[in-house]
């Protein structure tokens, strides 16, 4: 009997998180303000702590993750890596799948890696709370755990339609003692405002960032925490691929393919960066991004500067863009409906360095139907994209013959997702694919920054 | 840093289930037929196959596990040994909390110990169907999963008020395969006969109970099983208090209370009788059963012969029983809900083996939402009540100052239980205690048997 999971001890956990940025061949474009002028941290320290604006900007290589972090890491890390040997059996397929399970952190994704030491870093600037958006209420809930951990309160505002939708995500967060509010509010500008222009609004994560940032920027005890995009947000998801090269070591294995599924971008960067370390210096491995065809800013966006929110507050990102006021349809997948990416990520792309593939919604439901039966575990919608896409490799090696190591993120699992899976299974759920035009009519709506 | 969690390799998973018949001062009482004769395997081969009532009767130390089964363990056991040492802190107390979790299969509880060798020795007879019941969904996902595993065809007659109100453990059920029915329906004499009754019955456990059974006793290709109370389910589920020895052997510590929650009895049994056979030998270790005081079956209950199910369709037991009709309140934790308990946790009770105690509704919750707060872990509402009970000796240690070893099993996460949390922080749960004379009343109604 061969095992199916590899485990590493607690004392296996990494002590530095990876910064991509060392080993780009080009540095990192920087934000621009309204004036086309590079930010600096001072603009942000209003809402950030210093300790992490200056992750934002380091081109260090390693940075040391601190011992508290680590001891809560050390609840549900290091996270397995396992074989799914029934699923290359059903497939028939020559390939090895190998995937990274992150569902098994409380909040039952990849996102507490980040939350946890960004909680860390604001206690530790003298932060009492910090205000946040979710939308589906992953990264609410796992900001919420996080607060509760290092004893910040922690002010959520949830789109209102997902506040009225997902109520199990929302009592998740109270559970870990977050005030959670359905955005908009009247408790902040953005949130009267939105509320002016249409009492009945449904909300977007647009205005419930806008409530966030305003809220942690006119507070002195309180800051702002975002989820994904940002470069320190996705250097602290590199743990992940950190640990799956230490679990690939310990059975003499590496993969040829590395696959994640991509929103804003720190799943992806979690898992592939450090791979990506090893192709810098010569290591033939690809790293794959994948993503919705309803929601497709890799593969078919504007490489360009935006805003990274809807109403246009945040400075200016150089990444991959359908347009800031884009609006994707409601696919299931909530985590992988925005508009840019990472601008790590997007340069990494535009330089060749990663792929990205795009893969619709029924598809990605039918792998992840087909992955529940074969080992059990009933995915998030999300991570059905980078199953998918797996599954589509794996087929390619049956077809060739060839058989290559593949390795996926499996971000996590799919409790608080159940009404998605019963709207496939009644035949209710779409595909959807933009026509050429409309993702061309973004390009003159783009703000005007020379690139 | 100390560890967190103790874990063990995959190889290190029990290769024998543990059978307490063995080490019982007194062979168990048998179960007998309406004639008051004991009941032979033979009555009951037309919905068990003989191997799994071979374990059902044996008295056997060790029953081995099969490779097949290991293997699906080893989709998520060895299952960790985690110390809540946040926990400790918040209660001040000088106790040492351990707690085996079994939230991480894929079912999210402790079922699937058993659901996987029932599946396993179902398939090797030729079985090509499963029928069973579900209340609140947690053994029907649980067998469900396992039939998919073993290429089983799965039938779950889900009680219709379940089946409305939890839609997301049905959408479970139907992702891993299985077809979900709300009971009663009018495939079965049982469930036309109850509709024939109320044609808008909410249904209830006993009608499903009846459904599943007709159907397996009908159909030659289809057999049924049982979540918890019987004698093999018990031991299938000693996987855990094996994993728990081990875990404790590696870390050089013993526990000095080892606590579970009980209903039918499986999740206590599969903690509790393996520390059992080193109190027969002579250690000194007490083994906590912890039930609702709402459905007091250990605590206040009857020792006598009376039926497993509400309709009288099974054979009688020897048990800790409040009567075969008794109907609990709805509290929130649906697996304690049972009028009668395992014969053998009863019996070790009655010989004073095992303690009993009962905590209210109310403060299983208050102590669920501190775990979760403390531990990051939200638990099911079963596990609350193993969580109160074990809050309360650490408790008590501290006003004695003792530095107890405290172990008890957190039988599952609450991902899909997370309404009653909400209802919990509304106000809207409330405490429920039965008036003796109610108790009192059941007695008469047992059936006539020389005990």
């Amino acid at each position: 009997m061969t095992a199916t999971r590899i485990l590493l001890d607690e004392s296996e956990i990494p002590t530095h998180w990876y910064n991509v940025v060392a080993d780009m061949p080009n540095p990192p474009a920087p934000p621009l303000g309204p004036d086309g002028q590079p930010v600096g941290p001072d603009k942000m320290l209003a809402i950030f702590p210093m300790a992490l604006l200056e992750q934002e900007m380091s081109a260090e290589r390693w940075i040391p993750i601190p011992d508290k972090v680590r001891e809560i890491y050390g609840m549900w890390r290091p996270s397995p890596l396992c074989r799914a040997k029934r699923l290359e059996e059903v497939l028939g397929t020559p390939a090895k799948i190998y995937y990274k399970y992150e569902g098994v952190s409380p909040a039952g994704s990849h996102k507490p890696n980040t939350a946890v030491p960004q909680a860390y870093y604001n206690q530790l600037a003298g932060i009492k709370r910090i205000s946040t958006e979710t939308g589906a209420g992953q990264w609410g809930s796992s900001m919420a755990f996080a607060g509760q951990m290092f004893g910040l309160e922690v002010r959520v505002f949830m789109v209102k339609v997902s506040y009225d939708q997902k109520p199990f995500r929302r009592s998740m967060m109270q559970t870990w003692g977050a005030e959670v509010f359905a955005s908009p509010t009247t408790m902040t500008q953005a949130g009267r405002d939105a509320l002016a222009r249409d009492p009945n609004t449904p909300g977007s994560l647009g205005i419930a960032i806008s409530e966030a940032v305003e809220e942690a920027a006119s507070r002195a005890d309180t800051n702002y925490a975002l989820g994904s995009v940002l470069n320190h947000v996705c250097m602290h998801q590199t743990i992940v691929g950190l640990e799956a090269k230490k679990q690939f070591e310990k059975i003499g294995e590496y993969p040829d393919v590395v696959i994640a599924c991509c929103g804003g971008g720190s799943n992806f960067s979690g898992l592939a960066f450090p791979f990506l370390a090893d192709k810098a210096a010569g290591k033939n491995v690809r790293l794959v991004a994948a993503e919705p065809t309803s929601c497709p800013t890799l593969t078919r966006g504007h490489y360009a500067y935006d805003f990274g929110d809807a109403s246009g507050y945040t400075p200016l990102m150089l990444m991959y863009t359908l347009g800031h006021d884009f609006v994707p349809p409601g696919i299931h997948a909530g985590g992988l409906r925005y508009h840019g990416d990472s601008p790590l990520v997007s340069q990494l792309l535009k330089e060749g360095l990663i792929e990205a593939v795009a893969v619709p919604q029924l598809a990605t439901f039918e792998a992840g139907v087909m992955f529940a039966r074969a080992e059990g575990i009933i995915p998030a919608p999300e991570s059905n994209h980078a199953i998918r896409a797996c599954i589509d490799e794996a087929l390619a090696c049956r077809a060739s013959g060839e058989p290559k190591t593949l390795l996926f993120n499996l971000s996590g699992h799919g409790h608080f997702d159940m009404a998605s899976y019963d709207r496939y299974f009644a035949g209710e759920l779409e595909d959807f694919e933009y026509p050429e035009h409309e993702i061309e009519a973004a390009l003159p709506r783009l703000p005007k920054v020379a690139a």
